[in-house]
């Protein structure tokens, strides 16, 4: 069984490693998977965004731990949600949403049973002490229901809307990669509703003619949009970063227009 | 059989990957768990605090290789520490000494043995050349004394002590996490020690009055004292950096006291 | 089987890790090692030369992928190079060829068998959708000429050769890594064949007598010359960055001489 990790645990302190050692004393063949330990710190919607574009790619069965978890020690639950053959474990914060959202969650615990926690829960670390060791113990066989009590809502992080008509769709800028690549809430979808005709890209005074096939289609310099890996309208620059050329930042608004 | 790895190697290069691929190729089943390739450069204490901190969470028999190796290729000893049910590999320079400090060590070993080193031992590499084929091999089950010759003491990195009457106690940062939060060598044992009373903390000019229950007990931006998972005592802000808004470095001073 | 990753993707967006889903989907047994994410952007000589100096520490059969591919999505091929007992997997723009070179390739293949590619090809993650679904069914023992055909070339980075008399080597800083120490194509064997008698390295205005043993043979913040583990001339600074003192960069011409 596949366990994956999505936290902004950095990869100095060995925070993430330590959560390997306690899945391995508790099932030495569960396979971990690091998805990123490079979250923004406490961005809970950049990881919630992530886990949603990653779980695709893994097989049927996969357990996703999510710990961005700045309310850790305080009363927001720990949970797991099952459905669509993954499962989902981690703070009740919304972290879990965004993925939980392309799942058909069928079942959502609240993991009170002490039982599968380490002995000692520190009020810090609960990816070492409770979602770890859970994460381990489902990957063995345990039931979701015997690891606490069943729930029926839990926090949502909404996908933010497009506002769409039928030759415009204005969105936003939700995530950006490392490389600078501008992600918009904008849908390969969304741009297939639009009315027949060539489409132009704007953000801010810019505006970009026309879809790239992809990077190097353009010059390098040259700010091109694209449908990315997510199958989300980009914005990017071909051997550079649209992130700095553009001063943009998550939140800043994308038209997409035929013209 | 586990082997964990700690060095300031960074993720840039390749060398713990390198590594991996020399254990793999003496033991294809040793299951490697990366603790940390980000220790700051050659920076022997915070790894050999590090390591003390994680040993407890990987089950009995890892092997915990660590390189944080300024004196490579010099006359500095590669050794092997056994007790506890725990294997430590690394350079004599300390890197160790805390982590064999909370188990028994059994039995310390000068790896003179280069039947069990690459046939090649380059001068400034011995992660590749001598500590990943000799972990790898221990993990295959040859026995800590067909490694080197046996030896009695090995460098010690003394746990820096605080000083302590009934109603203070006087400590100083040892470790900065990525957060920012600033680890003390106050342990929550030297808390539990004091007379009776409201606890408050001072660094510098700044004095936080009572323990935190957790972070997110505080209002963002304010500076708390909390029992981390190290149980250490912890200076740390929630949302922010306490390193950055006190200006701390490893090594100022702190003080716990009853008021 | 292992099968190495090489990219530029960096730890914060999880794209390796979804490319170690996808290769667990199709072979749960194979194992994948990191050998680096952190190759500057796009450095398709840097990957070059990590993957040439860390393929012989890996053992027979290890299948390498290499993904620096700013060329993704348009008519670049992608390929498969198989020879001396190891394969490399990744876009033909010349990020394979060095470590090719030191194999003996007995076989090229421009991967164009659909059937091993993910059903959806995105523009924009290669790694993803072709690279890591062929490395994942190679590791299964479908045979290179299933993948693809045949092909009689491939892109080539030459090796940037030195220029030597009986005297001096001209070279050139070819690669610099995390600490700062200044790797040349000046290799062990180019020294080998100078005429006996004490060297010389200089760079720029500067001159180091001698070779050093290891790094800390010299005083803390001292230039020093060694034979480093790439078996490549290596100007370090020992406890320092040559790079940052010698404001060097990749490119810069290093000179060795008998004196």
């Amino acid at each position: 069984v596949i366990i994956t990790l999505t936290t902004d645990f950095g990869h100095k302190d060995g925070f993430a490693g330590i959560m390997k050692g306690v899945i391995a004393g508790i099932n030495p063949q569960a396979q971990v998977i690091d998805l990123s330990h490079g979250i923004p710190r406490q961005d809970v919607t950049s990881a919630a965004l992530l886990l949603r574009h990653s779980v695709n790619y893994f097989p049927r069965g996969t357990i996703h731990v999510a710990v961005v978890d700045p309310g850790v020690g305080s009363e927001r639950r720990p949970i797991l949600v099952a459905g669509s053959g993954r499962f989902f474990i981690g703070p009740d914060n919304g972290v879990l949403s965004l993925a939980c959202a392309v799942s058909t969650p069928l079942q959502a615990i609240h993991l009170t049973n002490a039982a599968y926690h380490r002995n000692h829960v520190s009020s810090t670390f609960h990816g070492r002490d409770v979602f770890a060791p859970v994460a381990a113990h489902l990957s063995l066989g345990i039931a979701p229901e015997s690891l606490g009590e069943a729930i029926h809502d839990f926090v949502q992080i909404p996908w933010p809307a497009v506002q769409a008509t039928g030759n415009t769709v204005l969105g936003e800028i939700v995530y950006i990669d490392v490389f600078g690549n501008l992600f918009t809430n904008i849908t390969a979808g969304d741009l297939a509703m639009l009315s027949k005709g060539t489409l132009a890209f704007a953000i801010g005074d810019v505006v970009i003619q026309g879809l790239a096939s992809h990077y190097a289609a353009a010059a390098p310099g040259t700010l091109i949009a694209v449908v990315n890996s997510w199958e989300l309208l980009e914005l990017a620059i071909h051997r550079g970063s649209a992130e700095q050329q553009c001063g943009a930042r998550i939140g800043d608004k994308v038209e997409a227009r035929v013209i």
